[in-house]
């Protein structure tokens, strides 16, 4: 289990500006569960972060000073700006959005990374079928939230596993979900089966652990589930075992695992449709924010406890001392 | 686990033919690790057979007396007709094969269901492509021999992992494949590493358990499984644990399952493409034959040691006191 003695909180200059680079003042950082994979020297997709260096994090701010040819002063950016206040980046790391379509904060959770995961994930890799049921886990999260979301716009039974009754019916009465599973009230596998009484097509895997076990004896003939983060295992010193993997040859099921990042040169179907479907209300979003950069390591370790309550975000406080240079 | 006990064997007379029916001298009964799913009452693809029903299997013999237009006396057919010496099935449920071409065994071997599942989940599923690293597990079995010979008409590495060296030396000697690891070695993971030094592109899964998860450390970006069986667990009361599926994720990987009568329709690709291979001896076959019905009971449980070595058949006494009537 990560802990918050796993990290320190340092401060230097702001280093000056090279040709092609920007400084940002941050206003978010985006705290997710892929962080704590970063944090372990088990091969990976993405190179662990060292022992000492600035702890790799998805951001948003406003340039304070350029100098790079596409970006100037006030520009509002997205990128992996890692966990610090001012971060000085290769332009060609930072994506512009438009903050008149979605306040800052959404473009690095519902319009950003997380929306994407959601919509690659259930419609490229689950190829759901209008009227087949889907389940998702860590429902209520960053990611699930918008997979019950963009499920019920597909015209799907959408299914939500959550821990407690709040986000339970959070689910249900502010996002539309047809039913929600709550995975703490001790009878996971009766009220799964209660609440998908014609079994499973697509299960967008989130956690592993007792709900996967939970959701595999429930699998119809064909089942697809894009495995898209295993976050009950990512503390786990040794890898924790799946369940017996038997019903997805008796029901010729599959699983996939898929990583984002080697797909983004399709997000343009995503940027269409989801900024339409946030235009028209159609799909939800509820960030829990964490005040003060210096909360974030503690914050983070909400994650993995299931405390958080929509996409973890660290609104970083303005420094009346810090100015553009 | 399966005994001895869980089987008896009977006698009781061969009943009269009725309008469409045939009555079959069997020759020779397959013996196969499926055959311990039909035994359980767990939710599986086919039906369990009742308690004291005559054991299914597939089968080939030939015709000694037909009410079924399609067929004459003498005609060799193969069929699911149970582990009985002279059946009497519905002439539908009988496939006329060409002893010609290839031995009778051979049509419930090599050129029937296991190799028609070797060709439909290697091909179909595991999607291989020239150059690439294969490795299947079972490897010298009626599957897996027929696996690993395909791969190498595509022009894959082919790894085969097996127990014991007579079945290794076997692999590499006889059936042409590049590399084998004896899994009772002791050196499991090491073993393999050492044969797939560009890592594992396509897995074709016959086993589970310490198998599995020694491949799931060596998987490859992209890599596929083809999930045809998982026999280390098929004799477990609780089922056991599939290991940590984290690989699949960091290396965007799929395991899909397959039941091969799902696709009976699409065979003849396979009987054009194998009825060539055999004939032009690029597909070597093995047979481990056990003489007398009465002792198809125990040499069923060898297949759970890993004691037979070729496809497990027992061929059928010849009865000089029973005549076709």
């Amino acid at each position: 289990m990560a802990t918050r003695e796993n990290f320190i909180i340092d401060t230097e200059p702001v280093p000056p500006l090279r040709d092609g680079e920007i400084e940002i003042d941050t206003k978010f950082v985006s705290l997710d569960p892929a962080m704590r994979g970063w944090m372990s020297e088990a091969k990976s997709y993405a190179a662990p972060v060292g022992l000492g260096d600035v702890m790799r994090a998805y951001a948003a701010g406003h340039v304070v000073a350029s100098r790079h040819a596409d970006f100037r002063e006030g520009d509002a950016v997205v990128g992996v700006f890692g966990v610090q206040s001012h971060p000085v980046v290769d332009g060609a790391r930072a994506l512009k959005v438009d903050t008149r379509q979605a306040p800052l904060e959404r473009w690095i959770g519902g319009l950003g990374m997380p929306g994407w995961t959601a919509y690659f994930g259930l419609l490229e890799v689950g190829q759901p079928k209008a009227g087949e049921t889907l389940v998702v886990s860590a429902a209520s999260g960053a990611v699930g939230s918008v997979v019950g979301q963009i499920g019920k716009i597909k015209n799907l039974r959408v299914v939500g596993i959550a821990g407690g009754a709040e986000k339970c019916q959070y689910l249900t009465e502010k996002l539309g979900f047809d039913a929600a599973v709550d995975y703490k009230a001790g009878n996971l596998v009766g009220d799964l089966k209660a609440a998908c009484p014609a079994g499973i097509d697509v299960y967008f895997e989130n956690v592993g652990g007792a709900v996967f076990a939970a959701v595999l004896k429930l699998i119809n003939q064909n089942a697809r589930i894009p495995l898209c983060g295993l976050i009950a295992d990512y503390n786990a010193t040794e890898p924790r075992p799946a369940p017996n993997l038997r019903p997805l040859l008796v029901k010729r099921a599959l699983i996939k695992g898929f990583i984002i990042s080697d797909h983004s040169g399709r997000a343009g179907d995503f940027q269409r449709d989801a900024g339409a479907w946030v235009r028209a209300g159609q799909i939800k979003y509820r960030e829990d924010i964490v005040d003060g950069l210096e909360h974030a390591p503690s914050a983070f370790l909400k994650l993995f406890a299931g405390a958080n309550f929509g996409k973890l975000l660290v609104r970083v406080s303005p420094d009346p001392t810090r100015r553009a240079t």
